[in-house]
């Protein structure tokens, strides 16, 4: 296109890029993260911290607000443990959750191919309004769109939320402090082997459901217990190493995390051994991390322990200052090597 | 599929219907309206007034806001007067403007078709970027998906916005009265004419430019002023026709219409002769409708027509009290017919 051809010439900023979107960009990892730095943050971001973290903090009328938004494409629709309507419910409610926030409201986007049952989608519906009663938000506003048959795959879904700041300090990689604690809400892996197992038609060892759920309560009884906290994040796309890489990276510091820490349950970790997945990089719907000063650590785990799906929560690194800022993970077998984001892509459309 | 069967079993409320989505699910008439009564609402909503409006107003910590969402699947994603970025901010802000807001912030969700060249994506981040500095508000969250070659087509953007509601009143259909008289900001039809024309490469008469712009600062030029607003809504999927017999339905009075008032460029008019359309069904992107008080009319009218692209406002029709709800029209070549909402689907993937 001629057009584009011309705009590119003033964008020099993409020489050595792939020049055309993969799969991979939508991955979690480190081709997602160069397109968000390369071309979303530089066209959009009006503020250094916009586009930087799971949600934005604003004020509103002297109300302190945190807002999200999320698109859900997870093939197939629905997955042992859970569902796209789950799924795009959970994700925005944790993404308000990691803003140190109490989620109140969302809105729902539909794009649907022409040929959906119509029963598919009164079943997702369902789904999300189960979901929004558990999680004690609700849906206010919503949008329909159709296109034609292959031209989507089913339906899409976009939430959006808003929820109340809790928090008294901001969370961001930024407040993370050399000396902090990290701590892991639960065990991982469960949802990105859930959700391959039911596309590729796998039958593992074991049930293993996805771990989609809210973690909004656990987060706010961690604020209402005065836990000083500096930064949250749950380890969706890209696992729980991705994660720690980006706030490493971020926050100019190095984690060293303890492998033998991270609770990864039996069947996750059978599955992980057939398909040659390290589930440090398999993504979770139902987990987060946090960051907390040591005198914090105890209190913390405590009530992480007692959230639901919380006895695999432990305490899994440790933060220090570096002039190489990056995450260091001490083996279940010894040695320590650095881990490195996601690169590639590892599942297409996992949530 | 069983699980679907077995769901439809206890939704007996689809009898009747498709039973699987077609195009005119999504072209804003007869069809949309169903779905959204029969599937959307009735699983979604909490309170009476979710789900019947352009956006949500709520309040939160104090502070009384609007809530909003539209997916964007327009069909080329360029067209004369504008393209899906475009659209995607002025769609937003105006949905919120419709709830008396000011518009603040927005959010951003990409879902991109593997394939997509980078430099159109950067097209279109630029545009939303133009557009929404042009509009007054901020892009400050987002999120990006990718979908495999032919599951999409090229890329769909969501925004959900939030805005400060500055009308001290509600603006609901339920407001509007008898006697009130039926403003519109300007002239009809070029949205939907544009679009129509990039897609199918007609080229009509004079050129025909979309119309998609802010209305915002035209509706908070409207509070300012002291005008009493009782409802405001503008006519975009299945156009100013449908827009108003949804408002008299709902309010459950019959809207008057004379047509010798709606304002129809003559490049516009032209083209709907060539196509078979009625202007009336034909979407716009930066025109709306306010329902006042006789007493309103002047001084609303006034603002509007200071407003840009506002040369054509006018008051089109008047409210009158009636056991049958619906919107008649005085036709240009005399006599009165009745309207009806947009019945089929008349372009696909308009905005």
């Amino acid at each position: 296109m001629t057009e584009d051809s011309a705009f590119a010439l003033t964008c020099p900023i993409e020489a050595g890029e792939a020049d055309m979107i993969e799969l991979a960009h939508g991955g979690g990892g480190r081709l997602m993260h160069r397109l968000i730095d390369q071309v979303i943050r530089p066209a959009f971001a009006t503020a250094a911290t916009d586009f930087t973290h799971d949600g934005a903090v604003l004020d509103i009328g002297g109300a302190r607000l945190a807002f999200t938004t999320d698109s859900y494409v997870v093939r197939p629709l629905f997955f042992p443990g859970g569902d796209i309507g789950a799924l795009a419910v959970n994700g925005t409610v944790n993404d308000l959750a990691m803003c140190g926030a109490q989620p109140l409201y969302l809105s729902v986007g539909f794009i649907l191919e022409e040929g959906l049952p119509i029963a598919r989608l009164r079943r997702v519906a369902a789904s999300m309004r189960a979901t929004a009663q558990a999680a004690g938000v609700r849906l206010v506003t919503g949008d329909t769109k159709v296109v034609e048959r292959g031209k989507g795959d089913g339906l899409y879904v976009n939430t959006a939320g808003v929820g109340a700041v809790r928090s008294a300090t901001p969370l961001a990689p930024q407040q993370v402090r050399s000396g902090d604690l990290v701590l892991l809400s639960g065990d991982i892996g469960r949802h990105g082997i859930a959700v391959m197992a039911a596309r590729e038609g796998f039958d593992f060892e074991g049930d293993i459901a996805s771990d989609t759920a809210p973690v909004a309560a656990t987060v706010l009884a961690l604020i209402d217990a005065g836990i000083e906290l500096h930064c949250l994040r749950d380890p969706t796309r890209g696992g729980l190493a991705t994660t720690l890489v980006e706030i490493a990276t971020t926050a100019g510091v190095e984690i060293r995390v303890d492998e033998s820490a991270v609770a990864v349950s039996e069947p996750v970790r059978g599955a992980c051994e057939i398909l040659g997945l390290d589930p440090l990089y398999v993504a979770n719907e139902g987990r987060f991390v946090a960051f907390v000063p040591p005198s914090a650590a105890q209190d913390a785990l405590t009530v992480l322990r007692r959230a639901p799906g919380g006895t695999g929560a432990a305490i899994i690194g440790r933060v220090a200052a570096s002039s190489r800022p990056g995450v260091l993970l001490a083996g279940l077998i010894g040695g320590t090597r650095p881990l490195d984001m996601l690169s590639g892509e590892q599942l297409p459309r996992i949530c």
